[in-house]
Formats: structure tokens, C-alpha cells, sequence
């Protein structure tokens, strides 16, 4: 699926370093390395003494000059990159927050979804909480400040009392915590860098970027603790109580190729989807192709298992961006293409597997087919390596509304009338967990926007709130 | 006094506007005819059904485009612009502040300073209250929260805690309400559109700007709302209680010379003060000069008064901003001059009186006379149109510290030396209250910088905190 | 008249210096103490063994910045500020020009129009000449070019074929030159810095600002070459060809008020056309007004004579640029006031002196009265500061054409109606030569604009070629 | 090879429209496609009646934004975007280059190097030429220019005087002409709009962008016109004097994978290459990686052919630009990797076949080799999808001297031990040529960097100038 037109959005992502020189520019690097994540804003506390914060609105580069890393020395931090629906609670939600006491400062970035949010902040409200943003963060930050006990003790009643999906960093004046829920439905891994200090990132392509060695990833349920240069970890929840069901959706689309989540390298388990696909549903023809980027590992691996060759029938255009003058109605209709084109030299008289991630509104889907058959495209075999998503995402992931999901609407027969294709068929929910199942550190998979089974229970009040907090 | 070198700083603007289509275009212009009184950051809180903020550090034309101006429709709006010392705070402590509850929210922004709000703070967290920023304005809401009645009742009951200096604006979903404090240390201005909406702003000047008409200033302790197209007013305290003591500061240095303060036209005030100087401590010379800009009014009225010619001896560079690149070390010593150049033609071999608005530090004062004497000027006769500073204000302006204010340390004579002129006088507090009582409306002034008697108590631990929050 | 909406245009500057370390640092400030002379381009060409040229369009500050300027090494440089109408010539018509020879490279700039650039031009086409740009400025570089003998003969071989108004620039590998044009239309100043650099600018101004003692003005039909540390002087054409022509409109309008042109500060020749102004036209009045920024100066001549007292009841707002975002048409209408707003607190009814330094299609002029009325004002009497301008200028200001000069159409009192001004004066011209009458340096003044009297012949083609070049 | 780090560098891409609404917007699109040739500046010259420019330094969408875009209307435009070494020439070079005459105007852009360039200059300097700039784009210009007869006769004798290699696009008031050098050393394409406008561009895929159907490429000494609707064409030499070797570079490394050039698809001719490199040099491996972003279709290529599977150990970071903060040297050497990562969970004790398009300075590849290693790579064998560079080019392409080619001065052992590499094979000339080698329409490639046998004469003088002028 193309960027800049995705139909699924990231879900932010959290990078955090305890202890290390010049800890703001290492989560600047961090933060860069997750940007595909979120786009909107971007933020870094750093502690040095106490407590210091920035953020804004806009890209990691855009949001940090050197001028602004300069006035944030300190040897611990905590940065966060955001994304969110157009005009979304705007900076006043841009993570981390900082929140300020007598007796000492907070500092809370995560990247999720709380599915119990009203239920909190109504009660939290009654109690005298006033909420500055629409993010489910600040939930976090109240909790604590309302238990009692040895600070540990406070975030582990706090977390008890959150329901959903989430990665949360904790940056105190003295310590660093870091906490996943009890699914695992967002990724969380451990680093260490060379000279023993700790990483904490989204995804394990942030530890690379800053030279750090990945120890582990985040357990389900568990809370670490980075003080004194010790690392020490603690469940917050019975383990009976835990499950690892984390998010399909992570390996499919939103991680980076090179990233690794629970011991699986996301590129190859693209590969192997792309693989599995085809014994499920091979076909005869040409050669195939991916839509760029996040198809072209499953295009790969299609292509290998085939022996068909793979070809770049498809481009992005790489420099698009923000200040681009897009085409008028009257040159799009003429042909200028800008975000994708279709290479006719490649594809004419052929017919072509084009290989996609995924379909949501399926509105994409039939734009790209159309490109290739007037690119002179003889046929078109669409294969999708996750299967149909029928229902809407509660744990972080901007799917459309259930109404706008083609799949919970159409078969995938008169879905692939409607994209025009001349096959099309989607990846079983059997065949993507296959792709993930070389390990055991990865023990499940959220399924839930393709099965309608949730992990967590529905709350009645969620659906409608806080549509634009991720 | 120079910009970009002056030693006292403004202390932020407020605007607001209800109703009137596009509020937050309108916003716009009336922050910018304010922009001087803060120019760290600025924030619009526009009602279109709901409240939403934007807000970021910079300038008023940084942090607002079209594009930001589009996403913010709606027909009532709150503005700020900010002054903050550099690194304070940061964009956490950018106003309007944006209180979200699930029963409405509240968008809250002032200028000016709580002198017990430390007090005020302690006691809130300790109600479970937890602060985002250094901000006194976030005290205010959680005070209207913990009130109990109606809206306006919760008001002033808030208010009456709340010891200092302020110009609240309050936004509601169905209202929005101004205040002034009990002392009227800050200004607030009332003025109607041709449409009949009523405007807001803390200068006249962005009344002018907006085609707004003057209706009367806001009084000490008043609360003014307007809702469904009226406009109530109410003391929330005793009239007793209440005194005017408007800052001193306001007239000599802040304001734009084309506003109206209290019935007194700025520039006419500095003209008067430059008279009654040229009365108070007349000299033989053969021009004025004025120290642009905030001192050329002045020096025209000591020119006009004593006959002798009104000169520009004294040129600011206008172009200079961010991108500007200072000159080195080397080449400040072979004599570029940036901000102020001083006239060879105009000066040389000449008798100078040099007019300005106030001493701080007195290095600003030494630089200029010096430039002046390099510049051929036979002698320099500085002449201060504001008594002698030597008490730091608590009420929003970012004097030195004691220590800093060179008048506390030294008697005239000891000045006159260190900033070498040939003679030196300030207005005397009796001149100063005399170019000002030229109408009732105006009936008293804050002295407290000169004389050291404060118009508030003096909290024990105000001194040491908040510094950074005006 | 008010900036950005100004009716006349100023016509470039020039700023150069040898020998002197970092020498384009020292060429930005002089450059950005000219930069009201021109706004769309800017350029430096240092000497650095080689010549190397930076130019681009936008403000100085636009086209350079810090890494800009690193890349600029080099003890001698020239520049230019450029003003061009909207879309003329772009980037290729900035200057400064840097010809490219086998033998060496030359760097040339100017600020002025030549009349008979359209018969050199053909010439030189004729003689194989190709023209990057439609300025002036090439043509010199080819004419150097085709002329024998010593650098200096060949330079003033090629001036004396030029006819109209200059003053040019020259930077070469071992030299720098600068020539004013033989009626000394365009003014060029020479200056010292401490370390015995030369430098020569436009005004004097730019010298003040890095530090550089004025030592005189180039005279008209002189050349000057700086060369091994000695300053030449050279007459390119017979003294009896030569005539002292200033441009009036440098006094009047273009100059900033702390310069001084032949021997006379721009602001004392502005306050000195005010009292002029008086003595010709009194008018009983409550208040003298000013359009900023040019005609503040007359304004103070005027009240100080008068002994009407001067007040602020025209305001212009500092911060508008590029990407202030304009007022819609409809709140425009409803009285938004961007660029200039009356002070009704001043001027409502009052009757008031309105000075203006000139007055161009009268639009503007228009405006203003109707804005003071609409604050309340009870008579607008305006006076201009200089006759009436009739004739438009070939000497390089941009005046409109002759249709749209109102003055060429409308008498006085026409203009008078027109404007809707209860009464309305020019100084005479008898009154303006003697404004700039106090030294015995500047002998004369170019008041082509005002009479007709052209000082140059008229050649057949210039009138409609070259619209866009200064 | 990494881009922001690349050794060799792209020399500039033309691209031309003739007749179509909108013009410089295409051109803009079509620009933006060939912005990988050449990222230091751009320009559009735009017919509308008369000749337009605008050019400007930077990115394809940092010179031209909306504003510009407007000011450039017309229905013919011709296009450039241009690479330099730092510093080389700045805004003087880029092209287009605007020639103005009295009879009119000529806009002339060219992707290439002309190697009879000093000779040709000195000789038009002598007939009275001055060059603006050290482009060798102005000499076809003045040879235009002292041509007689018909225009298009005209610009026959002129490119027949030049020798080199060059793309030119020529702009007139009412015609387009594109010519190609007689070696046919750089690309050309011609394609058609869907309204019958002819376009011309360096690659296929800024036809693809803008909706052109791909027509032919020009060939070798061939010039064509187009003019009122209609396409002519000419060979300016006689074909004995005509030869196809096209640089062998532009399949390898500089086009865009999705461009075909000659017939031949870029992402393919590269499969090939990998392809028979395995054949070449087969190893046993794990798993076979791309350098990113040009070498990937090459690892394919391998992979597919080898049956060893293609991973992704190496990432490049897509977000690096401009403003992005550089690691500072101690952040290096703790391992903080900004362009290139390798990914270790890919890599850890495997052993890996690195495919890279060439080898250069040898730095890039030792650096990469060691990345992998310090990854946990148990074995790297680096193959080289081109054969050794031995000798620079004097076509257009910036390869180093020939003391920095490290082939130059190493056999393939030596080079192999400097780069730690456990193995290391170049792909042959012969098997190069048979990657190339499917159509008929491309009969041959420029290897003279392998191979030392130069398609041109020497001249004596050009070794040593126009250094940055591509």
C-alpha cells in the first residue's frame, strides 16, 4: 500500500534511553528510525536534573533543530513520534507529557489504545482530574498520582486498571520504567548500548540505528524498571492472567522491513507470507509484483516459491512530500501520476500477480489495477498476503469505520469484480500464523479486525471517544 | 530602549472576540497589533460547537498559516501572545490552555502574575489536581472546577483567590467572560465590531486594527460576559476592596504609542513625560535624540517644549530577525553595528540630549553613549523619562533581579559616571503621575519599581518560583 | 508613504570593499543597511584569489545565510540589493554579474538605468555579443571587453559610451573600481574602515553600519580604483561635460534619514522641506500627522514651525511580510486594517495636517484621508512634501506611467477633490532646491519628474525597453 | 551504493514538453522524476509568446513552489535539474541558460560533457564572447549564434563542432529541437501525450509521470524539431560517422530502475547482471543482500538465479535530508548509524553475499563489509554487478581521478583483502554486454571507465577544466 495514501494508519511509536551521554540525540535517532510510526508530531523529555520537555507538530526533523537538541543535555530520555487524524487534538496531544508536582515531574509517552478510557476519566474527573488533551495518556499520569505506596507499587496499580492495548514509558528524575499490556498487543523491545546504558523501542530497527544490541522484547504484562544502571522486571498481573496475542497488523504492514518483533524478522515473515500465498492460491503467469513498499518482501517471497520472476512493474515516487505541488484535476485526468506509477514497459502484453498487504476500502486496490491494464496489463491476479479485514481495530490502528471496510461488505468475489481484477484471493487466517510460527517467543496473533474476536472486552462507551487518540 | 536588547520585557497580550464569523482570522490581526508584548509564543481557542487550540512558539505569523488559520473555523475565539525568558517552559507553557471535562471544556488565557500562586498550587495538589505547565493560569481552572453554582459564581469565587496581577479570558461553549484584577495592574480593553460582536484585547491597538470600536476599559475587579449578543458586567469583590494601579510601565515603555490606556493615548503620555522632563531638568544643547523606538515620542515632546530641533542621531536596523547573522567578535570590535547606529552627520561635534525611557541594567545606556561620543557628539546629556527603577516587579514585567538594577546600587550621580554622559536625570514620580492625570478615568498609577511600596501583600515563597511564567 | 504599497520604487544599491578580512560578512551588513533601496534580489561576489558569486532572489537575509556566507572567503567583495516589478527577469537579472574570461573574470554590479542601452545593445548583438539578461549591467562588461589598452582607459572608454544615470561597481582579480555617471544622478559614497579599507556604498548609511568613516562622495563623472592600498581618482570625461544633477526623489523619498547625500543628512533636508512646506502653506489646524515611515521626518519639520503639536494619528504595523496571511475582502470591509490604521483616540475630531512626501496615482493618498474621516478626524489638510510629480523618471525609480501620474492630468485642486482633502499644497520646487541649499556641495538637483526637464537627450527607443531593469 | 554517500554522481537530466497546456507544471512533474540525476539545482525556461525562466539552487521542489509555478505559464517549456561538486559554479551554472537577442530568444539545457570545450571557448572569446558561467551549455549558443542560414542548419553546424557527450534541448519562440551526441553516450527519450504533444526526457520514467506514451529514443547524431504539431528529424553527420555506445553507467547505477533505456527495462538489465554474475561467480551461501537502493534488482537477480534467498540485511534510512542533525564523531563510534544499517537478526552467523553495482573509492564498500561483520555476518562475499572502474570518465559522469580508483592501483585479491571481504568477483565486460544484450535497438555500451578505451579523442587541455560542470 503507498504511503501518503495508506488506508491504515500507524500507531505511534516510543523510544527511550537509560543511561547514556547526550540521551536526547540518541532518542532523536530513535525517534527518526520509527517516523514511519507517525508523522504528525514528535516530542523528547529529557532529564537532566530535572525534567525538560519539547515537542511539536510535524516530523522529527521538523520538530528538532540542532538549536533544540542543544538545549536538552541530560543522560536520560524519553521521545515519542505521533500519529493522528487530520487536525486531531493537535499539539496539545503530542506525546510525552510532563507532568509537574511539588514534589517532582512525570514524564509519560505510550503508544496504544486504552479501550476503558471514559470509564477512567469520568471517575478521575470526579475526583478533581482536569484533562488538557483527548489522550488516553494522561489517564496514566492521575492514576498514579492517586495510589499510594513505593512508586513501583503505584504504576503496577495503575496498569491494573488499564484495559487495552499499550507501550508506556515512565521517565522519573531517578528511573525509567517501561510497560506492556497484558496481550502484548503493541511491540515493546529491551537494548543495551555499548557502554551498558538501556534502549527502550518500538521496534528493534531504533536499537540498530543508535548502535544498540537487542536483548529482548518487552513480556506481556510485565513492567521493567532502569535505576542505578540495574535493570529489574516485575509482572504487574498475575501471569494467568496474561496472554501474547500481539498484532497482526505489526508484521504485515506497520513495522519496518528490518525490524524484528518477538524473534521474527518482519521481512521474512513478509517473505513467508508471500510464500504461503502462494501455495494457497498460486497462479499462472508472467511475472509479479509488489506494491510499494510494504509488499515487495510478500512479492519476493511470491516470486521465489513460484519461480515466476519478479519485476518492478510498480514505482513510488520518492521525493513527495509536504511541499509537493500535487496535479490538477485536469493533468490527473490526462495521466500525471505522482504517487505510483505503473511501468508499461515492464507490464505490457504480461500478465501480472500484483501482490498488496492488505484491502480496506478497496478504493486503492482498484486504482492500481486500472494503472496496470492501461499501462497495457493483459490480466491481473491480486494477492493479498493478510486475510480480508472485516472489523474495526480497538487497539491503536485507524481502520475505518466497519461501514467503510469493504470486506465486511463484499465477498471476495464481488470484490474482485469491483477492483476490476481478474483473480483475486487473500492470505488464510491458518496461513498467517504459519508465517509467524518459526519461533516460540511469538505465541499468537491478534486477529480481531480479520475474525471479529476481540482480546479484550467491548466496553459500550469506547467506540465513540476518542477517535482521534492513538 | 532597543528590541532584541532591551532589559525589560513585555508581558504578554490577550484578544478574544464574540461573535463575529471567522474569529479566529480576526484573532489573528488583533495578536499581531499585539505581538510586541510577547513574541515567544502564540495560541488561538477558537468555539465552532466545541473548542479547539492551536497553538506553537514563535511569532504570531510562525505559528499561524493559512492552512492552520482554515483548520480553525468558528465565530468566537481567545488569543495569546506570549513573552517567556529564553528555554522557560517551552511550548507547555504556550497559552490559551485547552481544560477538557466530560461536561465541556474551557479554554483559559491571561496576562499578568499570581503572586500566591504557589500557595494556591500546593493546596490543589493536595486536591488531586496535577499541573501540566509553570503556568498560573492552569490555577485558575482548576479552581472554577472545584467551585460549586453557577458558572459566573464559580468565576468569582475563583478570582477572589487569586492575588496579583491578570486579564483572564474565558472561553465556554456558550459564553465568554473577561477579568481584571482588583488593582487593574494589567489592561483590558472592550471594543464592538460594526456587526455588533464584542472584542477584547489587552491594547487599543488591536481594536484600531480590527475596525473594532472603543467602548470603555475593563475596571479593577470587574467580570464581564457576554453571551447571546449581551454584554454583563459584575464586581467580584467589594468596591472597597478595590483600587486603580494601573503598571506605570504600561505608558512609558510597553505599550504601542496608538493605544488608549484608561482615556490616555500612549504617545501623548510620552510626550507629556518628555515636557515635563525638559521642566523638571532642563540643559543647553543643540538636538534631542530619542533611543528608538520606544523613546522617540518623548524626545519629541522634551523638543518641542524646550525649542531645541528633534534629531535622528540614533537609527535602529529594522530588518534585523532570527535568520539575521550576528557580526563576530572581531568585526563588533572594528565598530559593525547592528541594532542601533548613531548618526556621524547628525551628532558630530554636536551638544546631544539623549532621550530615554528607562534604566535597567544601565549597560544598554553606557553602550549608547559611547556609540554616540565615537560618533563625534561633543556632549551627551541623557535625560530619563520614568523615574529611577530600583525595586524588581512582581506583577508580570521581567525586570533584573535587585541585585541587577543599577539605580538600586547607585545614586544618580554614581550612574551618570559609570554610563560616562555628561549630565543625567530621571523624571521625578510626581512628573510621571502628572503626565497621565490629564483625564479621571486614570486615577492612580503602580509605582511600586520606583518606590519599592507594593500594591500586594508580599507571599513569603513567590519570589523564588514562577519565574519564567508571565 | 507606506512600505509595501509603495507607489514609487527605490532603484538598487551598491556596497563594496578592499581590502578588508571577511570581506562579504561586511558586505551583508552594508547590503542590509540598503535593503530599502530593493527587496527582490541580492548578491555578493567576493575576491578570493578568484572571483565567487552568490546571488538569489528574496531580502538579504533570504539569500544568505551562515553556510552561505563560510563558502564566501575573501578580502574584497561587491554587492547589490535589486528592486524589480513583479515577475521582471528573475534570478538571471540579480546582480552582481561575474564575466568569465579566459585572462581573469570580472565582477560587475550598478544601481541606475542607462538610456541608451537598446543602441549599445545592438551594437554589440551585431559584434557577437550574446545577453543573458535584460539588464543594463551586461553591457558594460562588453564594452570592457572590446576596448584596448590599460584596465583603467578601458573602463573609461566604455563609460564615457554610456549615457544616463549609474554608479557602478567593478571588482577584478587585483583592483575594485567605482564610477557615478556624469549629471551624478545616483548617489555612491566613499568611506574608511579603521584598518584602512575602502568602502563605497549607495548611501551612507551602509558605512555607519560597519564602522567606516565617511570620507566623501564619488563626484560626478569620477572613476576610483582601489588597488594595493591606494585610492585613485580619475575623471573619464572632460570637467565641462559634467553637471551636479542628484536625483531629488533620493532626499525626499528613497534615502533613509540617517544617510547623508553631497553634504546633507536626508532627515535635516526632509524636516527642512516640512518647515518649507509651513512658510508656503500654513493651515490653522489641532495636530500635524505623518505617513509613516518616509514622511515623519517632514511631519516633525512641519509641527516644530508651525508650533502645532506633532502627534502619531497614522499607525504602520511592523511585522506584515510575506507570509502574513492578508485579510479577505469581506473583512476588509467590515474595517480590518493591515498596513496602516488611524488612531481614533488622536485624531477623532480634530482637524489635522496630513504630510505625505509625494504623491504618485493618488490612490493611496485617497485611502489615507478617508481612513483618518472614518476615525473621526474633522478636516484632512494634506501637504506634500515635494512638488507634484508630472513626468516619469528614466533614471532608474519606477515611477508609473504617464497616464497614471495623477498629477499629469489633475491641478491641484482637481486632486484635491479627488481625494476628498479639505484643502491640499506641494512644495515648489524653488522650496525643495532650497531644502538640500545649506552646503556648497550638492549644486543642483534632477527634478526631471516635476518639470519636465529632462537632463539627459531622449533616445528614440528607451522609453519601452528595459521597464524592468534598475 | 548509498545515496547521500555515493561515489559516482548522476550528471543531470533534461526533460522538454511541446505543445501542452500547463507546460512548466509538466516539466515540474517530469523533473521531479529525474531529480536522482542531479539534486543541486533546477530550472524551467517556459514559452509564452516570449521565453520564461526561473532556476534556482536546490531540489525540484525547493526552487519551484506554487507561486512560481503560476508566473510560469505557456504551452512549451524545456527543464533541468543539475548535479555539481560541492560549491562548483552555484547558481551561474544551473541550467536552463535563457540567450537574449534582439530577434529573439533561445533557451538551451544539456545533460552531458563537451570534451573540445577549452578550445572551442577560446576561440568564441577571441570573436568577442563573454561566458556567464563555466557551463559548457553557453558554447552552443554563440555557435548558433555566428552560424548563418536556416535555424535548424544552424544548429546542425554547431553540434557538428562539438565533441563529447550531450543530450541538448533547445527552446525557441516556435519550435523545440532535442539533439543527441553522435556516440549516443547519454539517453534521450521521445514520448507523446495523450493530446499529441511530443515530450523529450534523460529517462522513460519521467515520461511514465506525466502520462506520455513512450515513442523511441533519439539516436545517435540525431537532431529533431518539433514545430506547428509536427515531428521532424535529421542526422546532422553522416551516419559512417555514427556509432551507438551508450554509457554503460546509466543501466548499472544512475537511472531509475523503473526507466527504460534503448529498449532495455533498467530493474531487468540489472536482474541480468546478477544473474550472470552468479554464473560467473557462484558461492555457497545463506543468503544473498543488496546494497541499497541501486543494487537491489542485481541481489534479485542472484537470489533467483542461485536459489539462495534474498534477504534484507541492509536498510537505508529514508528520512535523511538536508535539515537532518548529523551524529556527532563520538555518537559514531559508539556505533549511531544514520544512512546505512545492517540488520543483525538477518545477518548474526550467517554467511552473505553482498551485491553491490561498483566499486569505487573501495571506502564504501570496506565500511559496509565491516557493518555486516560487526552485525555478526560469519562470511561476506561482496560480487560486483559491473566489471572493476579503472579509468575516469570524461563523459558526464564524476568519477574521481584516477589515483583515487582504487581498481586503478589493486588487483581484484588486493582489493579484495583492503575490503575484509571473505571473497570477491567483478562481473566480466562480456557478460555486462550481455545483460544489455536482448533487443537490437541497443548495439552497444561506453565501457570506457573498465576498459581505458575511449570513444573520443584526448584533447589536450580538457583533463584539467570544467571540473564541475556536468
Amino acid at each position: 500500500m503507498v504511503i501518503d495514501d495508506r488506508e491504515l494508519h500507524e500507531e505511534c511509536g516510543v523510544f527511550g534511553v537509560y543511561e547514556a551521554e547526550d540521551a536526547a540525540r540518541l532518542t532523536y535517532y530513535g525517534l527518526h528510525a520509527l517516523q514511519h510510526r507517525g508523522q504528525e508530531g514528535a516530542g523528547i523529555c529529557v532529564r537532566h536534573n530535572k525534567l525538560h520537555l519539547h515537542k511539536g507538530e510535524g516530523l522529527v526533523t521538523e520538530v528538532f533543530d540542532k538549536e533544540r537538541l542543544k538545549q536538552l543535555p541530560g543522560n536520560a530520555a524519553i521521545g515519542h513520534v505521533r500519529y493522528s487524524t487530520a487536525g486531531g487534538g493537535g499539539i496539545a496531544n503530542v506525546q510525552p507529557f510532563l507532568f509537574r508536582t511539588m514534589k517532582g515531574s512525570l514524564g509519560v509517552c505510550h503508544n496504544g489504545n486504552i479501550v476503558n478510557a471514559n470509564i477512567l476519566k469520568a471517575q478521575l474527573e470526579e475526583e478533581g482530574a482536569i484533562f488538557n488533551s483527548t489522550s488516553d495518556t494522561e489517564i496514566l499520569g492521575h492514576l498514579i498520582k492517586r495510589h499510594t505506596g513505593r512508586f513501583i507499587d503505584r504504576i503496577c496499580k495503575s496498569l491494573r486498571e488499564l484495559d487495552g492495548a499499550f507501550a508506556f514509558l515512565i521517565l522519573c528524575e531517578n528511573a525509567l520504567y517501561a510497560a506492556r499490556d497484558k496481550y502484548g498487543l503493541r511491540p515493546l523491545s529491551i537494548g543495551q548500548l555499548p557502554n551498558g546504558g538501556y534502549v527502550f523501542a518500538s521496534e528493534t530497527c531504533a536499537l540498530d540505528i543508535v548502535g544498540a544490541r537487542y536483548l529482548r522484547d518487552l513480556m506481556p504484562g510485565e513492567v521493567v524498571r532502569v535505576k542505578d544502571g540495574e535493570l529489574k522486571s516485575k509482572f504487574y498481573l498475575p501471569t494467568d492472567q496474561i496472554v501474547d496475542k500481539i498484532c497482526a497488523m505489526e508484521y504485515i504492514y506497520f513495522s519496518r522491513p528490518d525490524s524484528t518483533i518477538e524473534g521474527i524478522n518482519v521481512h521474512t515473515a513478509r517473505k513467508n507470507a508471500g510464500r504461503m500465498l502462494y501455495h494457497e492460491s498460486p497462479v499462472d503467469a508472467d511475472l509479479v509484483i509488489g506494491v510499494p513498499d510494504s509488499s515487495i518482501s510478500a512479492a519476493i517471497g511470491y516470486a521465489e516459491e513460484s519461480g515466476i520472476p519478479y519485476e518492478m512493474g510498480l514505482v513510488k515516487n520518492k521525493y513527495v512530500g509536504r511541499t509537493f505541488i500535487q496535479p490538477t484535476q485536469a493533468l490527473r485526468e490526462q495521466g500525471v501520476r505522482m504517487k505510483l506509477s505503473a511501468v508499461s514497459s515492464i507490464v505490457r502484453d504480461k500478465r501480472v500477480i500484483m501482490i498488496d498487504d492488505s484491502i480496506v476500502r478497496g478504493t486503492t486496490s482498484k486504482r492500481i489495477v486500472r494503472l496496470l491494464k492501461e499501462a497495457g496489463a493483459k490480466e491481473v491476479h491480486v494477492r493479498i498476503a493478510s486475510p480480508a479485514i472485516k472489523y474495526p481495530c480497538f487497539y491503536g490502528v485507524d481502520t475505518s469505520t466497519i461501514e467503510e471496510l469493504i470486506s465486511n461488505r463484499m465477498d471476495v468475489e464481488e470484490l474482485r469484480d469491483y477492483i476490476e481484477a481478474d483473480s483475486l484471493a487473500f492470505l488464510s487466517e491458518e496461513g498467517l500464523q504459519k508465517t509467524t510460527a518459526v519461533t516460540d517467543t511469538c505465541t499468537g496473533l491478534c486477529l480481531s479486525c480479520f475474525s471479529g474476536h476481540y482480546v479484550t472486552p467491548l466496553y459500550d462507551s469506547y467506540k465513540n471517544a476518542n477517535k482521534d487518540e492513538k
